[in-house]
C-alpha cells in the first residue's frame, strides 16, 4: 500500500513509521518545512521526500493530511486534485465540522486521531502512538464506502480503534472533553495569578490545582486554531459551563447544604462512568450485512454504530462481481454489542445477520 | 511535649505519628468514633486514648483540632474551655474566616496544612505527611507569640513550613488554587456527561479531561462543608471565573485570532509563574527584632513576612527575665528574604538587625 503524509510532525511522522512497520507500506512525504522534513526521513518516518502536497499523494491509496487546523481547508482541496481516483483522502484535525463541511468528495473521509496532545514534533514521533487510541472518523453519505473501508482497516493495523462519528457531535463532545477543559484551565491560572498577586513568592498550590491547570496555556500555534474553528461548540460549551456555574452559585448562596451535596454527589457518579473501567470486554463477534453498494451506506452503518457507542473492531467489505451490491462484514466485541449493533443496522432497512 | 489530637483520622493522626517521631511528644487522642480511636492507638499515632475532646487536653501544651470542618467551632470551643493556661490550641481546618473569627483567646492560632488532600483514614496516616508541606496559620493580634512560637517550631520540627497568612487571604487563596477547581470539575463532568448522553459507550476522553477532573466528586463529607465555610469568598471565585469566561466568548464570538493568542499566551505565562521552579534557594539569615512583650507582635511579624512571601524557616523567641520585652530571632533563606523582612519589620517600628 503506498500512503503519502503532507505535514511530517509528530501526527504525520507518527503515521509514518507505524504504516511502513505495521502495514508495510511505502510512505512519500512533505513538509512545508524542509528541516522537518528531512528530520522525518532520517528517522524513517518517510520512504521518500516530494517537493509538494499534490506530488506527494499523486500515486497514493491513502493520503494524510497532518497540518495545523487552519491550514487543513486549503492542504485537503489540494490533495483531493492531484490524488488518484481511488485514493482515501483523511485529515488528522482535532475539530471537524468546519473541515468537513461542504467537502463532498467521494474520497474524503475526515479524522482525528486522540493521541499525541502531550508533545510535539518529529523527534517525538512513534510508531506505536495510535495504539489504543480512538481515531475518529467522520465519513459523510457521499463517502465510497470501499475508501473508509480501506481506511478502517489501516487505522486499526496500526493499532488505533477507529469509531465513526456525526462531525457535529465530534465538535460538541471534543468542545466539552478537551476544549472547554483547556478554556477553564487558562481561567483557573488567570485568576489564581490575579488573586496572589502582590506576594512576592508565591504559596504552594496543592496537586489539585497542579492537575487542574496541567494544560494551561497550551500550545498558542495549534490552540488558537482549535478554540477558533470550533468556536460554535465552544461556545455553546462556555454557555452552559456558565450556566451551571450559576445553579451552583445560588445554592451556595442560599447555604442549602441537602442542594451542595447532590451535585457534588452527582459529580462523583458522573465521573465514575465517564472515566470508570468501563473495559467493554467479550469475545468478538462477526456480523454480515447485505448493502446496495452505492456510496454512503458503509458509512451510514458505521456512524449508527459509532453515534450508539458501538466500537467496530474490524471491518471488510465483499462486494458482489458486478459492483450491484456487496457485503459488509464487522466485528464488534461482546454480545451486548453484538445485539445492539444487528439492531441498530436492521433499522437501516439493511439486512444482517450473524456470520 | 505533650500533645493532644482531637479526630485522629488521616490528619491528626499523621500529626500524633509525626510528634511522637520527631519530637518525642506524649500524644494523647480522643475520636468520636471508638474503633478510629484504637486504629490510632494500635497504629501508634497515640500514646493514650482519652474519653472526651476536654481530657485529651487538660494537660496539653499544644492541642490540635482535626476534625471535620463543620465541627471545628464547637471543638475549638470545648478545647479553649479545657485546656491549661499556656497550651497552644490550633485546629487544620481547610477554610479560616468563619472559624476564627471572633476566637480571640490568646491561645488559639487557626491552621492548615496542605497535605492529604488525596486520602482519608487513619490507616493512611504517616509521619512524614507534612514534610515540605506549607502549613498555614492565621493568627490574630490576640494571639500570644509564645505560644505562636511554640505552634511554629513544632510543625517545623515535623517538616512542615508554616507560613503566617491573613486569614481572609487564605480564604480568598484557598478559592482559587483549590475550591474552585473543585467546583469547575464538577462542572465539567456534569457537562461531558450530558453532552455524551445517549452514548451506550462512551468515547475515550482525553488526559487533559482526566486531570482537569480528577478531583470532581470528592468526598461529599469534607467538601459540602468546605464549600459551605468558604462560600463568600467562593462565591466571588465564582462570579470572577463567570466574568473571565464572558471575556473569553467575547473574543471567541469576533473570531478575534489576536485577542485569544494574547489571552492564551497570558495563561502560559501565569502558570509558569505559579507553578515552575521557583525553588527560592540560599543561606540562612538570621534576624533579631526586639519586640515590645504584647500579645499580638509576633503574629504581626508573622503576617507581615508571610503575606508578602517571605517565609520564616525557624523562629525563636526569647523574653526577657522581667518578661517586659523580648527579642525574636527569625531565620530566612536567601539575601533578597533577608532585606525584604527587615524592611517589612522595620515598617512595624520594630526595631531589627542581622545577628
Amino acid at each position: 500500500v503506498r500512503v503519502g503524509v503532507v505535514g511530517v510532525g509528530l501526527i504525520g511522522g507518527s503515521i509514518g513509521l507505524a504504516v511502513r512497520e505495521r502495514l508495510d507500506a511505502r510512505v512519500s512525504g512533505y513538509d512545508r518545512d524542509a528541516a522537518v522534513l528531512e528530520a522525518a526521513r532520517r528517522r524513517g518516518a518517510i520512504d521518500e521526500a516530494r517537493a509538494t502536497p499534490a506530488e506527494t499523494v499523486a500515486d497514493a491509496d491513502i493520503a494524510f493530511a497532518a497540518v495545523p487546523v487552519s491550514e487543513l481547508p486549503r492542504i485537503i482541496d489540494e490533495l483531493l486534485a492531484a490524488a488518484p481516483e481511488d485514493c482515501c483522502v483523511t485529515d488528522v484535525g482535532s475539530t471537524k465540522r468546519a473541515i468537513v463541511e461542504g467537502r463532498s468528495d467521494q474520497r474524503f473521509v475526515g479524522g482525528h486521531p486522540l493521541a499525541g496532545a502531550e508533545t510535539s514534533g518529529v523527534e517525538h514521533a512513534r510508531a506505536d502512538l495510535f495504539c489504543g487510541a480512538v481515531w475518529y472518523l467522520t465519513p459523510l453519505s457521499s463517502t465510497s464506502g470501499v475508501l473508509y473501508e480501506r481506511l478502517h482497516r489501516a487505522l486499526a493495523a496500526i493499532g488505533a480503534a477507529p469509531a465513526a462519528i456525526d462531525p457535529q457531535v465530534h465538535d460538541r463532545v471534543m468542545a466539552s472533553v478537551s476544549h472547554l477543559p483547556h478554556v477553564l484551565a487558562n481561567v483557573l491560572v488567570a485568576q489564581a495569578a490575579g488573586t496572589l498577586q502582590g506576594s512576592e513568592r508565591l504559596p504552594a498550590t496543592g496537586p489539585s490545582f497542579r492537575d487542574a491547570t496541567r494544560v494551561a496555556g497550551a500550545n498558542s500555534a495549534i490552540w488558537t486554531d482549535i478554540y477558533l474553528f470550533n468556536r460554535d461548540a465552544l461556545l455553546t460549551g462556555i454557555d452552559e459551563a456558565v450556566s451551571r456555574l450559576g445553579e451552583v452559585r445560588a445554592a451556595l448562596a442560599a447555604g442549602n447544604r441537602t442542594a451542595i451535596e447532590a451535585w457534588n454527589e452527582a459529580a462523583r457518579a458522573d465521573r465514575e462512568i465517564l472515566l470508570g473501567g468501563g473495559a467493554a470486554g467479550g469475545a468478538l463477534h462477526e456480523l454480515r450485512a447485505s448493502v446496495p453498494n452505492r456510496p454512503g451506506v458503509v458509512a451510514d452503518i458505521a456512524l449508527a454504530l459509532g453515534n450508539a457507542g458501538v466500537n467496530i473492531e474490524d471491518m471488510a467489505l465483499a462486494p458482489s462481481p458486478d459492483n450491484s451490491q456487496g457485503v459488509v462484514a464487522l466485528w464488534v466485541r461482546g454480545e451486548d454489542a453484538a445485539r445492539r449493533a444487528e439492531e441498530l443496522i436492521g433499522a437501516l432497512e439493511i439486512p444482517v445477520a450473524r456470520a
